[in-house]
């Protein structure tokens, strides 16, 4: 009798962005007219078509697989050396970061990253997360056994959950526990908080005495404006022996439809055995990707490797001013609508606190109902995301726009 | 203290590939002569470029990305309806065989399916898989802590190998220690044998008494000549409630660089959870999807489906006819050589027997240096392969008639 894994029962079934959805869509069944006007600032997608010089690439490579001569079949399972190079030189050494070119693994998709690293990583680990935090770091850990059921408020037995508020700048404070691996996000999904070099330090110099993994999510980097904020972890000395670091090309060249990110494991990176035996995590992860994955699209490699011409960084920087305008746009809105905002100032999200007496649900009905306008609401990705919803800077000038000003006319 | 997933470390460290590599380029490097007219036949990677529809296809789709009108972001993580569609319609509903469009879930590559299935199955159940056997399945197995260590022969404690070999036409006998998992792949890889229907009824019957599950690997479908031959696992009634099948467009449309495959997942098969009650995987693979996969690069899942329309068809079956008129090229010079040859009928591998007290590897060796062409030794698919080696058809038509010629040439 075959068996399944019982650990994915324990998942919560309303997963967020389903439930979203659910109710969208009978709320555009219900109001035609209504939906009509509807503006979506809710899962974080970008809106803007490739850049041009992406699209050159893609068509280059394109003509490349239709000729015998330059034709590509099984690529390096970790990716090609030109994408690997240029993204240790220009992400990290040009930065005076020392990371190898063959530290860093090419993928297809941060998410995908951040929840098969698990696979190289042992089972009696005690695992740390932030909460409010992106789900799948929650639900990989239970489907991988690592957690026991969730209470009633959705948090799961077993895991440290690491609040952030506004009171710690959305920036958790070491934790009392024991904690093995430690995911961090930054700048944040969902906050919109960026941490600073002091307090990055603050946890390598803990996971480094603990000989703790820091698992630190850099999605959004490409977001941060403020000079002073570190966009690697690897700006912090010692990091290099503790963590690992997941980056995308969905949020910076527009790839979340083109599929496209990496993931740097350092060599000097160790975990132990169950008898204490430290092992260099990098051997592992390069056995993981060469037998459970076949590398990225080759005209998707040459894709992302345009975007660090100086003619791709240009489009980049292009597309984030777009963003970060539509951020700056939507902060002032909510402000104006009396509502205390953070977030928005390094990243693409602005994290607004709902009225008093209002919950994360109740206010993203009324926003549906009254402003016709999709958010996320905050207890989606923890209790500490209850009393709060996000608002996705992704869209059109226009309709960001519009969204400030309808945020204004709802009358809480 | 961060811990490993110590189930790695009893991988061997010799995989089979990269020790190919090493011999070739120590050869390479003392024999640059010879270096230069080296035909590889080892990796079962296609060599013809993409076929016109698919470049056609994916200019238009590339295109589309870098227009705000028809950009595309997140797609569905399961694939796009119109390529689910497109499969379940061309490879199953027209055939007879009824599959839904929701069963079909398009990812980027077997490989990656073959390994990550794994995910939503049990930690107790007894796998069986063929030997000689694509390495992935027991590799991932491994990593999974499903054996113990393995024995000198390279055999993992707690896997059942069922013996294919010439004696059984390489379809292994029904097994007498309890089965809950199975692999089977058809037409096989390493072998090149197929199964016929009464073979695959066999096993249909046992998974249905015993509730195991058939992990069906069809990923060289498009090779089978014979028409008598099944294509899919599911033309045998009943194996809708007993099995998943894998399927690519790495070896017909020649994806292998540009990756996209598909696994099917019947709603009908069930799996326990420990205490016995019956349980739809089909659930649980679309909550592994939606949560640790985002989907196949929109221009390639258009590729993909260009695949199907009637151009599409027809040049796929000029890529077979090329690769399977390789085929029977080497078959014939293998015979001349007077070697005992298998496969390469109905699949683009011939499975050769090395000439009696000759091992795998050596054989390799010799044919390296006396006949300059890779092959793939059989002892590295496993304990059965050993006295075997395959050659991939996968060559431009030049190249298989001379290795047909230099096969001759050896004097064993």
């Amino acid at each position: 009798m075959a068996y399944l894994n019982e650990h994915y029962l324990k998942l919560k079934a309303g997963y967020l962005f389903p439930e979203i959805a659910r109710r969208v869509n009978a709320f555009c069944q219900a109001n035609p007219d209504a939906a009509k006007r509807l503006i979506r600032c809710g899962i974080g997608d970008v809106t803007e078509p490739l850049p041009p010089v992406v699209i050159a690439a893609l068509h280059k490579a394109v003509d490349e697989m239709g000729q015998r001569e330059t034709f590509r079949g099984y690529g390096p399972e970790q990716g090609y050396d030109f994408l690997r190079k240029a993204i240790a030189e220009n992400d990290y050494r040009a930065h005076g970061l020392e990371i190898a070119d063959d530290e860093i693994f090419v993928s297809d998709g941060s998410k995908c990253d951040c929840g098969n690293i698990l696979d190289i990583l042992g089972s009696r680990n005690c695992i740390a997360m932030m909460d409010p935090v992106y789900p799948v770091y929650v639900d990989t850990n239970v489907m991988a056994g690592h957690t026991g059921p969730a209470d009633e408020s959705g948090a799961y037995e077993g895991l440290a959950y690491l609040p952030c508020t506004p009171a710690n700048g959305f920036v958790p404070a070491l934790p009392r526990e024991r904690a093995d691996i430690i995911y961090l996000c930054y700048p944040n999904n969902p906050t919109g908080a960026v941490a600073t070099r002091d307090q990055l330090s603050l946890w390598v110099k803990y996971a480094l005495e603990k000989e703790s993994i820091i698992l630190f999510d850099a999605a959004y980097e490409a977001y941060i404006t403020e000079p002073a904020i570190p966009h690697s972890i690897y700006e912090i000395p010692g990091a290099r022996n503790c963590a690992i670091e997941f980056r995308s090309f969905s949020k910076n060249g527009g790839f979340t439809g083109t599929r496209c990110a990496f993931t740097v494991v350092p060599k000097t990176l160790m975990a132990s055995t169950p008898d204490g035996q430290r092992t260099s995590l990098h051997g592992l992860w390069h056995r993981r990707m060469s037998t459970k994955f076949n590398g990225v699209s080759y005209p998707v490699q040459r894709a992302a490797e345009s975007l660090y011409t100086p003619e791709g960084k240009a489009q980049v920087k292009a597309l984030i001013q777009h963003y970060m305008g539509n951020a700056q746009v939507l902060r002032k809105g909510a402000k104006a609508a009396g509502l205390n905002v953070y977030g928005g100032v390094n990243a693409p999200y602005i994290w607004v606190e709902t009225p008093a007496g209002i919950s994360s649900w109740q206010a993203f009905d009324r926003i549906l109902n009254e402003a016709n306008v999709v958010i996320t609401p905050g207890s989606g990705f923890g209790r500490n995301g209850e009393g709060f919803f996000r608002i996705s800077a992704f869209n059109s000038r226009a309709n960001a726009e519009e969204v400030a000003r309808r945020l204004q006319s709802i009358k809480w």
